[in-house]
C-alpha cells in the first residue's frame, strides 16, 4: 500500500524529560505518517542518543526535530494550536476527543494553514499559560481508575486518529478470500456428492435423512465457502471414503 | 466520571519476552478498563518484578494474570478469538481494523460469551498455527514506511477502541462554559457601552462609524461570549477609559 506524503499537524513536546520518551513519541509519529516534531527545551539536552535509539525506524524525525526555548515560540507560526491535557483546566475552551479534533485540524490544513498539537511534560503536563496559547483542548477517553497515559502513548493515539481519518482506516492488507466465493451450483454439486458418500457409508437413519441432510447443508452454507474450500473439503471427503473402501476391500 | 466495571475481552500475550512490555501492556489495559490478562509462557519467567514496576497503577492486572503453557490452552474457554497480526498470513479469515473488531466482540459479550484477543511475540508476532486458533484477524492502520507497533502500543489501540465504543468516547471532563452564554440583550448593551466610550475617545472617523461599529460587533459575536466574558471585557474597557480620563484630568 502506498500512502503519499501527508500534510499533517506538527507534534510539539514541551520540556520532555526523558530522551527515550522523545524517541518513542517519534516512533509513534512515524507509525502514522506524522513527520514534524518540535521540541521545547528538552530537559536532558539535545541531540539525545537515547532519543535516537528509542526512535528505531524514525531517526529521520529525530534528526529533523526543531528546538525552541519556550512554547510561545514553538507555536508562533501556527494558525491552529491544540493542547492535550488530562485534566480540567478551568479554561473556557472547547474540549475535543482525539477523534473529534481531526475535524478542525483537517479543515485548517486543507486551506493551507499550519496546525500543531502541544504535549506537556511527562509528570506535570502543560502549564496553564501554555494551555492558554491553544485554541482548544484535546483530552483522551480513559478509564477514571487509571487515567494517565504516557507521553508516547498520547502521541500515538493522536497519530492513530489522524491516520485513520486521513486514509479512511487503510489497513496494510485486506481480508479478500484468496479464491472466489463458490457459485451455488458448485455448492449443490458438493452437497450431492457428500450425501451420496454418506448414503454409501450408511450414515443416515433412513427416517432422519431429509432433515439431517438439510441441517448439514446449512452448516456448510454458514462457511461461506470459496471454490478452493469446496475443492479441499471434497478432496477430504473423497479421501475418507476411499480409505474406507480400501480398508473394506 | 464513574464507569462501571466493563464486561471486556481478555488480552492474551503469547510468549512475551520483556517484563517491561508486559507491564506496559497491563498499564494500557488499565487506561481503558480492560482487566483480564492471560500470559502464554513469558520468556523470562513469572512473576516478574519488571512487569510490576512498568505496570505502575495496574499492579492488580499483573497480579491477576493467568499463565498458560501454549496459545491453545489460553483460548480453550473462549467463544470468539481474534488474532492481531501486522502482516498478511495467507489465511482465509476476515480482517478487521481495531475499530471494526468491536462489533463482533460486543455482540458476543452481550450474549454472555467469552472473547479474547491474541498478541504475538515482540519481534516475530504470532505463529501461523496460533493465528489458526482465531476466528478473525485484527490489524492496524499504519503508515507503510513504519508499520511496526510495539506490543504495549498494539494493546493500547485495541483498548482505546474498546473503551471508546463502550462508553461513547466518554471524556474525563467536558468543555461546558463556566458561565452561561450571554443573552443578546447583555451583548447589545455592552456594544452600546463600548461604542459610547469609543465615541468619547474619538476613535471613529465620522464617515466610517457605522461600518466600523458593525464590524467590531461581528468580532465580538464570533467570540460567543458568556455573561462572565462580557463582565470581564466591559471591566477592561472601563479601566482603559477611566485611565485615559485620569491621565487627561
Amino acid at each position: 500500500m502506498a500512502v503519499p506524503d501527508l500534510v499533517a499537524p506538527a507534534i510539539i513536546l514541551v520540556e520532555p524529560q526523558m530522551g527515550e520518551n522523545i524517541g518513542m513519541a517519534a516512533r509513534a509519529m512515524a507509525n502514522f505518517g506524522l513527520t514534524e516534531l518540535r521540541l521545547v527545551a528538552p530537559r536532558d539536552g539535545w541531540p539525545s542518543e537515547k532519543a535516537v535509539s528509542a526512535a528505531a525506524g524514525a531517526a529521520k524525525i529525530i534528526e529533523g526535530a526543531r528546538l525552541y526555548p519556550d512554547a510561545r515560540s514553538a507555536v508562533a507560526d501556527l494558525h491552529l494550536v491544540l493542547a492535550t491535557t488530562a485534566r480540567e483546566r478551568g479554561q473556557m475552551k472547547r474540549v475535543f476527543s482525539p477523534e473529534e479534533a481531526m475535524d478542525p485540524i483537517r479543515e485548517r490544513l486543507a486551506v493551507g494553514q499550519q496546525v500543531g498539537i502541544l504535549f506537556g511534560r511527562e509528570r506535570t503536563g502543560l502549564e496553564n499559560d501554555e494551555v492558554s496559547l491553544a485554541d482548544a483542548i484535546v483530552t483522551f477517553p480513559v478509564h477514571p481508575a487509571c487515567p494517565s497515559l504516557n507521553l508516547a502513548q498520547a502521541v500515538l493515539l493522536v497519530g492513530y486518529e489522524w491516520f485513520k481519518r486521513e486514509t479512511g482506516s487503510a489497513l496494510p492488507f485486506g481480508g479478500e478470500p484468496l479464491s472466489p466465493r463458490a457459485p451455488r451450483e458448485m455448492l449443490v454439486s458438493f452437497f450431492d456428492y457428500l450425501e451420496g458418500e454418506l448414503d454409501g457409508a450408511a450414515f443416515y437413519p433412513p427416517d432422519k435423512r431429509p432433515i439431517m441432510a438439510r441441517n448439514m447443508r446449512d452448516m456448510f452454507l454458514r462457511m461461506e465457502m470459496t471454490e478452493q474450500d469446496i475443492r479441499t473439503i471434497r478432496g477430504a471427503v473423497r479421501a475418507l471414503a476411499e480409505g474406507r473402501r480400501v480398508r473394506k476391500g
